[in-house]
This record gives C-alpha cells, structure tokens and sequence, in this order.
C-alpha cells in the first residue's frame, strides 16, 4: 500500500506514480523468480480528475503492457490519496527464490548499481544538492525503478536466496540473514554505484548504498560454483551483476571495507512507521 | 478500499471493522458463486496499536476461519486508516454467476431482507432515532453482516445474473439491467424487510429497500422453471429467498406497489465520491 506523504510525494507526476506503483509490485515477483500475470489496483483519491487519472493508468499500463501483466480488477474510491495493488505471477513449483535459503559458503550478488534513488531523494529532502546534469540523471532511478523481472526469472534453480532491496540493503539483507539461520560479510567497497554517486562523499556513499532503499535491485546468494552461470545471465540481461561478500555460519552482519578492515557505517532500513 | 470517515466511522469498534471488511470482499465471491480460497490484506494505520491491530485481526480471522479462507499475505505501514483486501476463490469454468446475463422473463428474486443496515446507519447519522431495542436488531446488519457465500454457490447453474447488494438495490439492479440489456419490473411492497423495519414510515421503508445499501444480501435472476429449486436450498439454508419482480425485454426499472401502480420512490444509490 502507498500512502501519499509517506511513499511519495503528493505532487509527484501521476504518470510516475502510476509506474512506480507497478514497479515495485512487480519487484516482489522478480525478487521470487516469478513471471508477472496479473494485477488489481485500488485507489483512493481525493476527487476524480480525469486528466491526473488519465496519467496515472497511461504510466502504470505502459509497464505493465511490457511485462504481460493484465489489470484483472480493484475499485476507486474517495479518501486520502492512496494505491494499493495486488499482483499475480507464477513461478514452477519448488522453482521459488526465497528468503530463507541461503546457505553458508553462498555468495552475495547485487544486480545494477545501489544508492541512487537515495541519492536523488536527499537532493528533493534538500539534504544536499546535486548539480542539474547528475540531478537528472538519478532521478529515475526514484521515480521510475525497474524490477528485474528477467533476472529474478533466469536466477531459478541458480540462486539460493533473494529479495528486492526495497528499505536498504542492510535491512533487506537482513531478512535473509535472519530468516536462513546464517551471516555475512559485506565488502561496503564493492557495492556497485554509478559514477555519479561514486563523486559523491565517502560517507554519503556509503549511507545511499546500504541504507537507501527504493532501488529495486535484487540481492542474491549463490554457490560459488554459479558463478560463471551468473556472469553470463548478466551478460546477456545486460545487467550489471556485482559479488559483495560471502554468507557466513556465524550470526550477524560484518561489513568490511576492500581492506577488510571492519567499516565504521552505522545506519538503518527505511521505518514504515517512522514519522514522515 | 476501505478508508476510514468514508466506509466506515473513525471510532468504530475493531473487531467489527475487521469483520466487515472481510465480509464485504466475500460476498463479492458469493455473487459469483465462488469458494473463498485465500486473502491478502493492506493496512495503512496512523499509529501501530497492539491492542487495536489484536482486536481487528480477531474479527477477520474469525470470519476467514469460518469460511475456510486463509491470509496469505500484504503489508501494513503508517497512513490514513485505510484497509485494501483482495480475496481469491474457486468457481467451476463457465459456472461463475454474472452481471450481464440476465434473460427477459427471468424472476427477481432477493436473499434475506433489505434496509436495517441503512436504518441502523441512521440512527447512528442522526437521521432518526430508533427505539434502544429496535436499534440493538438492527446494528449488526451494518457492523457485521454475513456474506451470502453458501447461497452463491448454490445458485451456480440455477440463477442467471447475480450481484450482491451493496450500494441499494436500485442502482445495484442497474448494473445488471445495463449489462444484460434488459429492464425490470420490481414490486416494493414485495422487497423482504424484518419487522424492524416494517414498523417504520412508508417512505423510511422505501429508502432503506430501494437505496439503503450495504446490506450485502443477493440480487439474482433464474428462469420461472427454478422457483422450486430456489425455495428448495433456502429452506436448505435457512435463509430467506423472496421474489420481487420480472425481467422485461424493454430497458428501464419501473418500480411499482402491490397494486401494479407506479410507485412514488425517487431515490439514488451510494455514491463513492460524493462528499461525505
């Protein structure tokens, strides 16, 4: 469910919206390998304007059009400003990626580049301010992510355990650690960013990469003997797919910098109940 | 979508808003015929109070459990009260009830009573007041009503068209009439009501009927040849079934009284943008 105030701002352009909202539905099913179908969507809106709504649908059909993902039903309502979707995939069965299967000895594998949506954010927040050109080129990256739907597809039987990073990846990976029994150890200097982000401060570097959120890349663990397979899945997905670090027995997540030195970042996941 | 001051009152007690907003959801299904199967659930909350969040899931999953329909997952974060369900269930292929098949000739026929939620709510508005025992009757039909859910699936190849009432009858009807392409002729005096409400005002009585809503009872048309079927799984359910009119070639619901004379009522239906 996303609540305007809260998962977005409440003049963002409806078309973007309309995408976003799909999007990271839609990133869900990637992060489980599955293959979109179907979706409904319910929505609260203040008043019924036909050019907003007209948008809306115009952004959110367009990406749902290029995955195969029929709108199946939902309702319209009047209330504060708010979507909430239900999305339909299917995945073989046993083929799911889950939570819950990572493994030790498993590598950590980040698709794309982490922190520019965070990096974006902070220039809307005002919390610093990037020059027009790199401004406009994050900026998507907030606006309108990409699920990986192909890569989370091609990852069946190949990957262990994934997510879609979603509240920060040391939140999101979290998850898994908890949830498989296991630990880690995360090299914060290979996390891959873009070059924009990479001329940023070390310290907001860091802070967009493992806390940003929103970016909706796949975080995925994987035998060592998958990496070839994965190198490849990347290659032909032209997407970026980056080892970050290793699934340890022991509990807890260590992150070290390229020197393996422990990393003095201290920070935290996105807080649904946060105050906004 | 359900938001808080629009669906239902702010203050409203938790255990029935759980109730009801499932209820709703599940008789979408029985006006299809459908098993329940599974439910996912959003919730925006302003803040997050366990003994709120206890009360709320109580009365969900007391109704799920009864019909065998299990929460398989959503996501809750901070907002504007508001509850976003999506329900699933089964029906056989070509057995789901529909809106656009209604047949001229066909009998109108009515589930249980109609009008002691719309009385209920107005007593509750101010509208009038309702002696205490009276009031006491009638409440749960708007706090808690029951999903028609073993009727629906009884009615799968014995009805035509089906829906279930939740904006009044009037416009409800409407729906079936538009899709169908064929009109009504509907008897008002024939509507079922309970006592209750039978020992108000005419025109209460009208209202509360014909435009009342929310009462989430069945609407359905079947060929003059089922009359003894239909009575035959009421009376296997306990539950009262009431013919009320015809389906006629010609467009348009004529309303009329007992005498065949048109009937006075100009009414409307709930309007889910209208100001509150």
């Amino acid at each position: 469910m996303l609540v305007s105030g809260r998962h977005f701002f409440p003049d963002v352009a409806p078309r973007s919206l309309g995408h976003k909202a799909l999007a990271v539905n839609l990133s869900d099913l990637a992060a489980m390998g599955a293959e979109p179908r179907a979706f409904t969507l319910a929505l609260a809106l203040p008043d019924a304007q036909a050019a907003w709504l007209s948008e809306l649908a115009a952004g959110m059909l367009e990406l749902a059009d290029a995955h195969g993902c029929e709108l199946i039903g939902g309702d319209t309502t009047r209330g504060p400003l708010t979507l909430s979707l239900t999305v339909f995939g299917d995945v073989p069965v046993h083929k799911a990626l889950r939570r819950d299967a990572a493994r030790p000895g498993d590598d950590i594998w980040i698709s794309g580049t982490l922190g520019d949506a965070r990096l974006a954010l902070g220039d809307f927040r005002g919390e610093w301010l990037l020059p027009e050109p790199d401004f406009s080129q994050v900026r998507p990256r907030m606006d309108t992510p990409t699920p990986r739907i192909a890569l989370g597809m091609a990852l069946r039987g190949v990957a262990h355990a994934a997510l879609d990073i979603s509240d920060g990846l040391v939140g999101d990976l979290g998850h898994i650690l908890e949830r498989s029994q296991v630990g880690a150890l995360l090299d914060v200097d290979a996390l891959p960013r873009s070059t924009v982000l990479a001329s940023q401060p070390e310290a907001r570097q860091l802070e967009c990469t493992l806390a940003g959120g929103d970016d909706y890349e796949l975080c995925f663990t994987a035998p060592v003997g998958e990496r070839d397979r994965i190198a490849a899945i990347g290659a032909r997905l032209g997407l970026a797919v980056t080892r970050v670090g290793a699934i340890t027995p022991e509990a807890g997540l260590r992150l070290v910098d390229r020197e393996g030195n422990p990393s003095a970042y201290h920070g935290t996941s996105f807080d649904h109940f946060a105050s906004p």
